[in-house]
């Protein structure tokens, strides 16, 4: 039996998402949950963001298998949040449906990353999740500089390589707005991201809006096509996946076919 | 030379404003960081809303006199925020207009009181300054019961009565609204608030929003004009003072006037 289960956390004492030995982890701390609530020894967890070290989450997806749960997925909730930490809260889990996986079925994500670029918008309640940056930002110099960003390419300028991985995503969204009160807010969505690539893009961009860099410098990072040291990683605090998106249930089981076909 | 700086603190490691001998309160950080950057060895605050333990503030302003800034005002803020902890930051500092008193010339102050009454609506990454409520609350039951609190009142059921103190206010806002993500959020203002008051009205409104009290309810609590034990206290931590209002400078020294004939 296959359960969804929906995720925040404030990633500020978590050494991110995957299990490390000996590290405090999301993955560990609710595997080790989820082994106590329903004495399954072995909890294997697969999760549609692998979020950093530092890095937050509002809307992570994760997905278990277990033997039949005779108290229902609600229940199931409740005491994970009654063992968990409340840096990670459980806020639905459900049965999954059909073909449902939370990595490979996956039609997007959704990454935001907030910067306080005049020191009166630095907010002590935010400090955890909003990045405070020391110059004014020019979001249209930024907005402009994303366009050249759209669409699929091979991100692997903005990519930390692994071994046999492609890089080639699908950039559907880069748009930087401010909130109400000032605040400069990124939102990122792509089919996928590769390791440390929304931080990548984000340095790359701010270096353009706070006036170091033009407009074409991310268009002309980007042909590149190799890992490129002159952009700054942004930290990693300002960055909460936000939003994790499924195709209709009966798409499930294709959708998976084109992303493990896509990621070979 | 008075100075008017506008704060902005995380209060959960304070035990609030007011300074007490061997606790970290707000005023006893600033005061020692002024003291160390201006040198100057008694440092008297005076501030708009004196928060309690644990209440954070986005708005609170102070006012402090001291001798000529040679510097200026931009550049004392920066040397305090450079002193002082990320949780407290100075995101203002001006020469204040003549006649002006942070506390006694301030016009209304607006407090925020914020509630997560679902469980999908708990957001780790807020948790320090939104409150997690166990049942879910009709905010139009709320706003109904608090049309009888609006206007001058003697709210001595909803105040810790000190000695000699008047607790008649004028309440001039108290309305609930869900923000987009689904959040909570009482807007209470008034010309200004005796101890205790906006907690014990948001927790006097609670009750109500459950369903544990009849709308009815708040108006006959307010009607006894005495300290009433079956208001529960909202705790500290959902609750921001957002802004402090004042009046144009030419009527500042009137303000005060006015101001402390009616606390008298």
């Amino acid at each position: 039996m296959r359960i969804r289960l929906d995720l925040a956390y404030d990633g500020t004492r978590f050494y991110g998402w995957a299990a490390q030995p000996g590290l405090r982890t999301v993955e560990g701390e609710l595997s080790a949950a989820l082994a106590m609530v329903t004495r399954v020894p072995e909890i294997r967890l697969t999760c549609a963001g692998r979020t950093d070290s530092g890095v937050h989450a509002r809307g992570q997806v994760v997905h278990v298998d277990l033997p039949d749960l005779p108290e229902g997925p609600e229940r199931l909730a409740r005491r994970l949040n009654g063992v968990l930490d409340a840096d990670v809260r459980v806020r639905r889990a459900v049965v999954a449906p059909e073909g449902f996986d939370a990595r490979f079925s996956a039609s997007w994500r959704r990454y935001a990353y907030r910067v306080a670029d005049r020191p009166e918008l630095v907010d002590p309640l935010r400090r955890s999740y909003v990045m405070a940056w020391g110059r004014p930002v020019d979001e249209a110099l930024m907005n402009a500089a994303a366009l050249a960003l759209l669409g699929e390419h091979d991100f692997a300028s903005f990519c930390k390589q692994r071994e046999g991985a492609t890089t080639i995503r699908t950039l559907r969204d880069l748009l930087w707005s401010r909130e109400d009160d000032g605040l400069l807010v990124a939102n990122v969505r792509a089919d996928a991201f590769c390791h440390s690539m929304v931080r990548s893009l984000v340095g790359c961009l701010l270096a353009i809006g706070d006036g170091r860099r033009d407009v074409a410098w991310a268009a002309s990072v980007l042909a590149q096509a190799r890992r490129e040291s002159t952009v700054v990683v942004a930290p990693a605090h300002g960055l909460t996946l936000e939003e994790v998106a499924y195709p209709p249930d009966g798409e499930l089981g294709d959708r998976v076919k084109v992303t493990r076909a896509r990621r070979g």
